[in-house]
């Protein structure tokens, strides 16, 4: 019996810290190596739901992800709000003078700008992802390198955070969404996301808005991404908050579909502040 | 007495090839490393234009500089849009069975993915620019090493075309914009972009989208942008295209201003297409 749920990125990762916060510390991560793998890992099944980011509060959508939702056949069940925390982490006894390369996540590095800018000796290294980063410098045994990475990451390393918190900003949050083969089927969501598209027509994408405004719901975020195969035409994310009973939202959908082209409802979801209230993790169905 | 037109990457870049598209072949570029750097370049006044590219077709949206455009005072003045074409360089003499890396910015490897899936073999490695990599190639003269770059940086770099066109879409195009810092003056324009925030209150997406609606301006694209002090809070960029004639903008602003929070218009201009019927190269105006 299979209670996994799939993200990307090496233990330690951000990611892993999201699946703890919003399911508890039992439960079973499954580190994957790409975004995409993560969504694969949830269609066949070899992962009961699926933890990845959607959007961080300083550089915005994670735009792979949103292109992923709109190619799979997957439901957004919930979501998490992780703060970011970004730390210099070295070998045991090694102090900040003793640093000449720093290996981290190009998001991680662009992040802490300021922090390298003043120590402009320190020779900043693009990784595959920060947890990654941490791991290969406990690796290295070499005193002169470190890494970027959160906490836990240190930890699972066997690291010694050099200079805490180096991040340009503290109030850096990554939202992340909980994927599953399964649409919610809460009775109260205050929360929808969805895709469509729009004709390319003058004033389009004004007429696909004023459904949102007609039916009254409360449009919180919307994303275009671009469609291949028609160069400068796009497609939308979108998010409404709002109050969807279960037994109304069959009508709501039907209103929506007969006014936007290739709808595709992706979750009627608790947010994160909705969850919060109530304080308790959730639940992992098995897979049998 | 300058004219240089600034942009990033190293010579033999798509942001250089853009500038010769748009000013013509007699156009003196500067290369710059960051986008930043572009904009400060037009900004303190050591280029006349900068040259940047917003959008590429298959990708989307390239949000840092619709973040540098928010943060300048820059405006755009026109755009033009390239054809994207990655080709296989290597050292004259090479054939692909020769090749054990291949170097390239991120996305150049991403829109490659299908050749490198079949060419398993060759190791894809993450460089900071393609023409860059391809510079690098010419200076390493290891036969085992290629690029993913442009024709021009093969050339510029006496690289030979080992695969052509390797990229996994053959419509593949990037949009760039000019920028100055002198807003255009030019009596009609079908193409204005803008950047506005709008309040944290339901339906204020939808309200502000409506003051498009009441104007008849038909918006074409639209970006949310997050702003960092305010987490999960969004900032837009918006493009509309029409007619818009130098004797009625200011009335047009006016009536935008009044209903947008924070509105700062980017640039009346022409677009491409617009451009295009006149078949004539644009003019740069020198640096005193």
């Amino acid at each position: 019996m299979q209670k996994y749920i799939a993200y990307q990125g090496e233990p330690g990762a951000n990611s892993e810290a999201a699946i703890e916060q919003y399911f508890g510390s039992d439960a079973e991560a499954l580190p994957c190596q790409r975004f995409s793998d993560v969504f694969e890992a949830v269609v066949v099944g070899s992962a009961v739901y699926g933890m990845v980011p959607i959007e961080n509060s300083i550089t915005g959508s994670i735009a792979e992800n949103l292109d992923l939702l709109r190619k799979h056949n997957l439901y957004i069940t919930g979501e998490t709000v992780l703060q970011i925390q970004h730390h210099l982490l070295g070998l045991a006894g090694t102090v900040i003078d003793d640093i000449a390369e720093v290996h981290s996540h190009p998001q991680g590095l662009l992040q802490c700008r300021s922090f390298l800018d003043v120590h402009s000796n320190i020779r900043p290294i693009a990784a595959e992802d920060t947890a990654g980063a941490a791991r290969q410098v406990a690796e290295w045994k070499i005193p002169e390198r470190a890494a970027i990475a959160n906490a836990s990451a240190g930890v699972r390393y066997g690291l010694e955070v050099i200079c805490p918190d180096i991040g340009d900003r503290h109030d850096n949050f990554t939202r992340f969404i909980v994927l599953s083969s399964q649409l919610s089927d809460v009775d109260k969501a205050d929360k929808v996301s969805m895709v469509f598209e729009v004709e390319h027509r003058p004033a389009a994408l004004y007429d696909a808005l004023g459904v949102f405004a007609e039916g009254k719901i409360n449009l919180t975020k919307i994303e275009s991404r671009p469609i291949p195969e028609k160069a400068f035409n796009y497609w939308f994310y979108v998010e409404c908050e709002g109050l969807f009973y279960r037994n109304t939202r069959k009508r709501l959908e039907a209103d929506l579909r007969a006014q936007l082209q290739h709808l595709k409802i992706l979750g009627w979801y608790c947010s994160e502040k909705h969850v919060a209230k109530k304080e308790q993790k959730h639940q992992i169905p098995s897979i049998k």
